[in-house]
């Protein structure tokens, strides 16, 4: 049995922990630390069978039982408690994004490879069941060489302004999934980014310094062209789709719905609107890739999602933000 | 060119008009009949190009010029008129059903076959794209051997309540495309019936004698077995489905609509609702099964739907009528 | 804490096991029982964290902790377990079908009364997340009338001949389920079953005295009229579909598949097939029903699927083996 | 009756000759010219009724009795022909494009006006079943405020190398109904383009000095943003999607297929490709356009695409063009 701290007891950090209890095979939680610790922390903790609640993570990285960490904390602190992790010889899950500094990032990296230890980054998306369907089609050679990457990412409704202002952004908050799975699906890596973004959702997300409608073009070094089309306000729900056209085919997936049930009356043929929002969506995602990560320790195998993984999309949202800024498409090298 | 005279100016015949004059190659309408000649029907045939306009069908038989002729008058007059036509000499295409006695179908037929006439019957949904599909993918083999034929066939509305009185039942009316599509998808012949019948949709057509809702099982010589749906009014539309399963597999068809269109919005995911009802559904299928007509004369080859096509569904639906009075079901050795 | 005993540790038995020790919450397994015990099934119960492992089914009845016992064992013991579980004041979850004989049904349900301890059939089929969806419209009123309900049930493969030989016949092993659902979807009771039935899939079936296609009509209290269409082999994995068709509208499924990837090639569009079979297919109803199971003994509520639910869909398989047997439609009446 | 002379007998010429002798209403071909009359094109006008086949188009222009042209002869003579129309008093359905030239089509709209005869431009696309359903949807409000555009266009094979050379490039000849649906759809003018483009189907294409693959972003006066991306190779046939997303909705339509049929078996759930290509996709809008250049003759109304529809696109081309050179957005008033 692998034995898990996790630090950080927000609303993803308990995520991965009903994962854990629920779903996933061979590891069990021994503790979980937040800054805040409060009765109900404690009681939700009890039930889901942690022994330990910690204020301090650092008695995480102390107690030599503990083989992995999961960073859920928030995210400026992601990068300085992997590189404690490391040098505690903890395997790391590290939330996304690592940090927003490309230095910050390498120098987790670079840790992470000196300790030796596993680390894995928190793109959960790769794991879900559409996508996965997709990349087996790309990886098959069904599609042939992929020509077209197409990613639809739209969220249900926008979060709180107090949110967006510390969010980072909507590229590094909200698109940075986006990224990944161009990468993902496309097998290859972005070379350029053109950004087209607006503000049309709510003005006061303008006000905030920050986006809520984009359409990103991405050059890929296979010569592929990526693009992505974001909104922060679906009002029928999550739209989460994504399409890889090729020289052989192409592969499209839907939005998962609770039921496939059609309703034909005399308004129209009704069916199902999407799954509301990540958590219906991607439950089983977050499940599976707690699996592979507790399997990568196991085995001694790699993470399925690496460090430069983590990487990648931070460099992507860089120039993301830099072309639309200066309205003209930006090379990754130019930001690397 | 083919010659053609329509027997009958009703909503049938001015949809065959309207193909012959518009879609299909090869034919001219040279008159059309009617016991009732209106100003309105005059410049409605003018309209069509068609010169001539009698109230008595002999002139049409008698024109010798006249190579074919549409029986399109009212069902109990099918019969007589389509063995004058062949005595005449005259190609016919006669509407469905041919008549509801079986004897006098068998001597219709009889007298088609000794004046050597071509004689083709108004099953056009055979020539419907959808169906058609279907049947390809049974005489193509992907199939295999069929075991379930599945036919469901609900109209939008019920018909006004005299119709339904001189309409001959629901059997005979309705239910006989379906018949004909059983066996048309199946390929083989029906050998037993049993009708399961409700008025669920308007007690008027129970108190004209009559049902408004039906569920049909048949028997089928090559061991398959068929089942019909049908109701008078579904608020949705026209309903026109069907599925073939067998050993290799299945195939099914869903409704036509006016576009793909599909919208998203709080209250769901909405597409069109089917075409109205079959002059929207069919509408190529009636020009279809028309140039196919036309063809089997141009070229002397058998029509696609022959006499016994006729007669058959007449004896399943008079079969089905016992099964239901009877309340069991009835072979179709004991009607024929 | 709910504590639980299994009798009977066969497929059924695993399944509910996995079941309520991953996903149920409020109840723990605290003994199973089978006649023949294994290592492996001692292995794979304390891999469950199952304390007690019997060959002697008693011991759990006798266990003065045990709340309530679930009758997975094989179907001929269903009943006089039940009446020993009632007896011993243990709540009851028994598998379907209770038994074949429906005196014995009526004593089980007698003594189950008499204890006043709660008692569910495992149809688990309601607990779907589709036909969930069906009842919710039809229970809203969106339906209207109900009309028509079409159930089509096909299974992947034939079972092997010397189960189907013991299986109590297709309509008592397979169709039952589809009875079920026809009350559930409709409200309503059967009053009236014609079955049609064929040999299309395997000699072998025919030989051992059962069928393996089957359409059956069902005439319902409310004036409904239902249709099943049952096959044991659908070469493209597990067809479970069904509709409710009614008054003021139509509400259909389709099957689940596991991902919603469309590849399109110059072969044609291609979409997933349905998920395999029960497991894959129905695995979170079989969590659901065991949920609300517990529920029921916690609440003290009535359960979801009660006595009379395990008891009218045997009084329909029966008419409908009669019905095949003598070619009529049989009269519940006739059988109950 | 309105006369029509048709000026170029290639493809496009018999396809408007096909609508107007077939489909459309109060109109009739009395010439059609071409610069090279061979046999087969003068019996092909004799199975058309077409009285007249000249060499020379002045004949149709000096015609008193003809009313309108269609101006369908190579790309390079639509704005002398039309401006020699216009003179003439001949009302002009003329081809897309009208020019590459910003300069000619400005001059061809002030004779146009000067004239003040009818003049309509050949996009047939908007006349479409499917993109009439979703800008119906726009318009009515169903959609809120337009926030994202996306048009999906992919041919199912390149067209000839030399084609190729002759043709403008890609954005002039293809994507230039996009351009329009762009428009069309979102019901706002285009400020800037940026097009990322690609040689991925064909290294010939390439050599002849354009791409065969691109995705293209517009800024939208109205604040939405326009996405297209196009390929020249879609093996799997002839992809035309759009969808329109915005503030209370999204609508979207998918490919028109020859029939719904579903056929499932061992491999998969298979359904039709898309209609081939334009011709089979399109054929119905082509009658439209058509009918409705007639109507706005005889009813003395504005066309339903205007000589600015005809502009705009050509500009948004040529900005594309340039986008794609410098590697920039370029703003439509750098090209206007």
């Amino acid at each position: 049995m692998i034995k898990i701290g996790i630090i950080g007891a927000g609303r993803i950090g308990r995520v991965h922990a009903e994962s854990l209890s629920k779903y996933v095979q061979g590891a069990e939680i021994k503790a979980i630390s937040d800054v805040k610790v409060s009765d109900e922390l404690k009681s939700w903790a009890a039930s889901k069978g942690i022994p330990h609640v910690y204020t301090d993570y650092q008695k995480i990285l102390q107690d030599p039982e503990i083989d992995a960490v999961l960073v859920c904390s928030s995210t400026n602190t992601h990068a300085p408690i992997s590189i404690e992790a490391a040098r505690a010889g903890k395997h790391i899950f590290c939330e996304k994004p690592i940090d927003s500094d490309v230095e910050r990032i390498k120098q987790v990296l670079a840790e992470v490879e000196k300790a030796g230890v596993k680390f894995q980054v928190g793109f959960n998306r790769r794991f879900d069941h559409n996508f996965k369907a997709i990349k087996e089609r790309v990886v098959s050679g069904d599609i042939g060489e992929p020509h077209i990457i197409r990613v639809t990412s739209r969220d249900p409704d926008a979060p709180p302004i107090d949110y967006v202002k510390v969010s980072g952004g909507m590229f590094f908050d909200m698109t940075i999934h986006d990224f990944d799975m161009i990468r993902y699906l496309s097998g290859s890596e972005v070379t350029e980014v053109y950004a087209s973004g607006a503000v049309l959702v709510d003005p006061e997300i303008g006000r905030a310094g920050d986006i809520d409608t984009a359409v990103i073009t991405l050059k890929l070094a296979n010569g592929a062209i990526g693009v992505i089309d974001n909104s922060r306000k679906a009002v029928y729900g999550y739209d989460q789709r994504a399409e890889v056209f090729g020289s052989k085919g192409a592969v499209q997936t839907r939005n998962d719905t609770d039921s496939t049930a059609v309703y034909s009356c005399e308004r129209g043929v009704i069916a199902e609107k999407p799954k509301y929002f990540f958590l219906e969506r991607y439950m089983q995602s977050f499940a599976d890739e707690m699996q592979c990560f507790i399997a990568s320790i196991v085995n001694d195998t790699p993470t399925a999602v690496n460090g430069n993984d983590g990487l990648q999309p931070v460099l992507i949202a860089i120039a993301a933000k830099r072309s639309l800024d200066e309205g003209r498409p930006v090379k990754l090298s130019e930001v690397a």
